[in-house]
């Protein structure tokens, strides 16, 4: 397989499907619930992940995709080639916003993350990494990350995750908190995870990640040397949920040793 | 005064600070630390603020200034026409993301607010009030805000404000995450307060903002049919720094009612 060959299909795909989200937004979106009450999906998102799983299934036939909204193949390995998808990663703010969304993207061959994409839609800005290849903002090749202290930090974090919740001790985020630059919540791990590689946030965590929200993402941050785990400092296996951190390296260390400590 | 030739003045003002800014972020910014650590201040807010001063007392040299960086007039009251301006509102924002901040200005005549900015720099968008005038995104009138639930809001809160804190009951602050869809914290209150202006969130509040980082939010706000208090349910003096929170009208009540509890 010629991977640029496949870096370009994949961002003519994901151009192609943004530009029909983008056309939608005139019309009236329909909106459940998932899960949980406050686990939104339109009808856009399902449309979204159905147009790129038929042209994915046309295209490359032997490939399998994992997507957010179940249209994909039942997948319980990363054998082979897997395109993880997540067709509107923000679903919240694309229904309350409509901005601050992304297509969030990973292809993945055995296992490891050769193509990753984060297309900030309504800003048109296309966020790409591939395997030892380097990450580029649309066509801006982007530098690697350096250290920074937790004192000058502005980690991206949700203020769910600073009281008490089911996942983490929430004292060590109270105590981040009162040390840190600053925290930010912008509500779409995707364009969370592009404000790290792009050195705009120092840090995100989050407790609970789906594959498909970080697949594209990790692909593109390892690139620009930032450092990806779980948070019990593992490595993500992409298969099931998971808590989730991406940081500037140095950093990451000192956030799971002294801050955030999973129950 | 004409109001007309004075809102003309105001915008062509802020479109050429932007432009100043813009440009300045191409050379490095000297960042210096205020009163606390993390509030910082650079050349380029006290830059802007000094531009602005200039201009108005040549301009208008009854008016008096009400600045964030303090080159302005020693302000005890609001007698006459005060300019109450930001130059850059989200410094942390500027030097971090170099996006995301927004030149706020106010004009108030005899504690009235008659004209309101938010210039969001980056994303080249005017935000724009007159008293009785309406609300404007660039040229387009932006409608009445309707009513909406606890339950379907999202709101902006930064997540300092929702654990022990000097300001609220940090109890009623976890109630609130419980029940809302969602949070949301972008590190500039103009850019917040033009997020509920234009229904992008429902609710934003604050436990500590000075004057002239929402005199001229106040202005739009109310344009809209927002409702804006400090958060004992009191009208905003602008002389001092107070909590804040900008809403959806009956949201407002509920969150103020039910959750927000200031100490």
């Amino acid at each position: 397989m010629d991977i640029h060959m496949l870096d370009t299909y994949a961002k003519s795909l994901i151009k192609n499907a943004a530009f029909d989200i983008k056309t939608s937004l005139s019309s009236e979106l329909i909106i459940e619930s998932k899960s949980e009450a406050n686990d939104l999906v339109t009808n856009i998102d399902k449309e979204t992940e159905q147009f790129f799983i038929e042209h994915i299934k046309t295209d490359f036939p032997g490939h399998r995709i994992f997507g957010e909204e179940g249209f994909g193949d039942d997948i319980k390995d990363l054998k082979g080639y897997v395109w993880l998808l997540d067709p509107i990663d923000g679903t919240t703010n694309f229904i309350h916003q409509k901005q601050n969304f992304a297509i969030s993207l990973g292809i993945y061959k055995d296992g490891i993350g050769i193509l990753g994409y984060i297309y900030n839609v309504m800003e048109d800005t296309m966020l790409s990494g591939a395997l030892n290849g380097g990450a580029y903002l649309d066509d801006m090749r982007l530098p690697k990350l350096q250290a920074s202290s937790v004192e000058e930090s502005v980690i991206g974090i949700n203020a769910r995750w600073v009281v008490p919740n089911r996942y983490v001790h929430h004292e060590g985020m109270v105590n981040l908190l009162k040390i840190v630059r600053g925290t930010r919540s912008l509500g779409s791990a995707a364009i969370e995870i592009s404000y790290v590689v792009t050195g705009k946030l120092d840090a995100y965590t989050s407790m609970q990640l789906s594959p498909w929200d970080i697949a594209g993402g990790m692909v593109i941050a390892k690139e620009v040397g930032a450092i990806v785990t779980n948070l019990a400092f593992e490595h993500l296996e992409l298969l099931d949920a998971d808590s989730f951190i991406v940081s500037r390296p140095g950093l990451h260390e000192q956030l799971l040793t002294d801050y955030i400590k999973i129950k």
